[in-house]
């Protein structure tokens, strides 16, 4: 019987699935293609197959111990890592995708020129059909940056600041290890000695046991009265009350928020209505952008090839750490 | 007598002040400073004055015949072109002030990838608290740009959007001279040859006889579907409404218009209600970055030593061509 290769994707065009059965056929598989509305087939298609390719975390569970790898299309795996549940082989290989580098830092430029340049108040005034009076604003030219996260999202911003003059980088990981995107790089435990001159701070964290409320109320106290703070990583990194708090009395400048807490937003949470809040419906990195999804389909063939070569995965992730 | 220069301007800070002191002294020069609130004191001042420095073209009529040199803080000064009464002394000299390249480039790439991520859409559905579907994004990288105007503000727009990625920066000017910042440079005369692949359209041009209406509405239909147009030089260089039909019946993808004409636009005007347009109230290159300042100041203090020593200016107008 030929090995299977689930593959439970709606962004795929005709030449991703020409890409992926040239890449399954090298490597001894047949790839089955669904889109999110054939669930009961793809279930089917779970139950004696060995790899799975989706952003989906809930079609995981039907696959059976037969699964050797799941690939998710997504950066983010918290929700591949929820609980142990989700494996019915406890040693199945996990792998995400960074092909999101380029879209989210160009999302995070985006946002933190609307933020810098008063974009929420002109906003209003325009709303208002009133042309008002011009505002002070600041520029990215000479301006400081801290990065939480030096992943691909943020050494891809870290270049794009930079190109456009910022003055100094810094970056925060786990481990603090010199990149050289960044000016220097902390490792996180320096947190609270940063935060005082994170003039703009970029969080593009996976979400994990240590990064949930990473920036809690005590934190957000210390961060100086000009500090913008944008997030596209996980919604849970912030302790959203606080900082609903900061902005609304004016202690920060602003925030630029792609992921919250709990998403969809409720339609009666507290932050539709926070000042100086920019506010996007997790829409930074996704599989709206062509290359994105090209680089994703390649990034899938080029470890399906190292799979069938029994040599290891490029992208794989410590499912007990969560990315 | 002493020589007199009347600055009358608003956004000087005191260390502004003390440059320009010191530049006037060595150039043998008196400054006298006027808020925009003194204007009777700054009338008085003109009237037996060699130099002045400001924003604003109505304090000019008020200049007598022994005005030798006027100052302009805006980049864009057509308004101090609109007829010669505005001079008493026929061959006063006009100068205008470059220093807008980086605020406005900012300005440019925040619009663009405003209008490339689909942002009118999105803060629609955040508006209404709905989380929505993702939508078809495009971005910078791999993008083809038409630059109309390559001046100082062209320039930077075409550095930072290469340093993102864009796959080719065709500029426009009226010789279409040759710039290392882009690709290739056309002359105006070439236009509607260059229309049909003009996907993202910048326009930073003057105010002049050539440039009233240089989009109108057959160059407008010219444009390709995908077609977003961004102004940041002067509202009149559209025909607006042709625009506003070509948006709101989905001919092109989007607008960001800074400039619009007239200022303020009036409340029952159609550009607030059209559909995928980002409007800003003529903000993009205004007097409140504090490096803007700086460096207009540094200009003005430069062209004063070239002044008081008997050499060209450096950023002389010609009244009659209005750039």
């Amino acid at each position: 019987m030929s090995r299977t290769i689930c593959i439970y994707q709606d962004f795929l065009t005709e030449a991703h699935k020409t890409q992926i059965r040239e890449a399954a056929g090298k490597a001894g598989f047949t790839p089955c293609f669904f889109t999110c509305d054939q669930v009961e087939e793809a279930k089917a298609c779970l139950r004696d197959c060995e790899i799975l390719y989706t952003c989906d975390p809930e079609i995981l569970r039907s696959a059976s111990a037969s699964l050797q790898w799941c690939c998710s299309a997504s950066a983010g795996v918290d929700v591949f890592c929820k609980d142990d549940g989700m494996f019915q082989n406890p040693a199945c290989l996990l792998t995400n995708s960074n092909c999101y580098g380029v879209t989210i830092a160009e999302h995070i430029v985006m946002v933190t020129l609307m933020l810098l340049r008063r974009m929420p108040a002109y906003q209003e005034v325009i709303r208002n059909r009133e042309w008002g009076d011009p505002l002070p604003i600041r520029s990215i030219q000479g301006a400081s940056f801290t990065l939480l996260g030096t992943g691909n999202i943020g050494v891809n911003t870290a270049r794009y600041l930079r190109n456009m003059g910022a003055a100094h980088i810094t970056g925060v990981s786990r481990s603090g290890k010199p990149h050289p995107a960044f000016d220097e790089v902390f490792p996180i435990s320096r947190l609270d000695d940063l935060l005082p001159q994170a003039h703009l701070l970029v969080m593009s964290l996976p979400e994990t046991a240590e990064t949930v409320h990473i920036l809690n109320r005590e934190r957000i106290a210390l961060l100086p009265p000009d500090a913008c703070v944008i997030n596209v990583g996980r919604g849970t990194a912030i302790d959203q009350e606080a900082l609903a708090e900061a902005l609304d009395g004016g202690r920060i400048a602003g925030a630029a928020l792609d992921v919250v807490d709990p998403e969809p937003l409720p339609r009666d949470h507290f932050l539709w209505d926070t000042k100086n809040l920019v506010l996007t419906p997790h829409v930074s990195g996704n599989l709206t952008l062509d290359s994105t999804c090209d680089l994703n389909v390649e990034m899938f063939c080029r470890d399906l090839e190292n799979y069938g070569a029994g040599r290891p995965l490029s992208r794989l992730v410590d499912r007990k750490r969560g990315y």
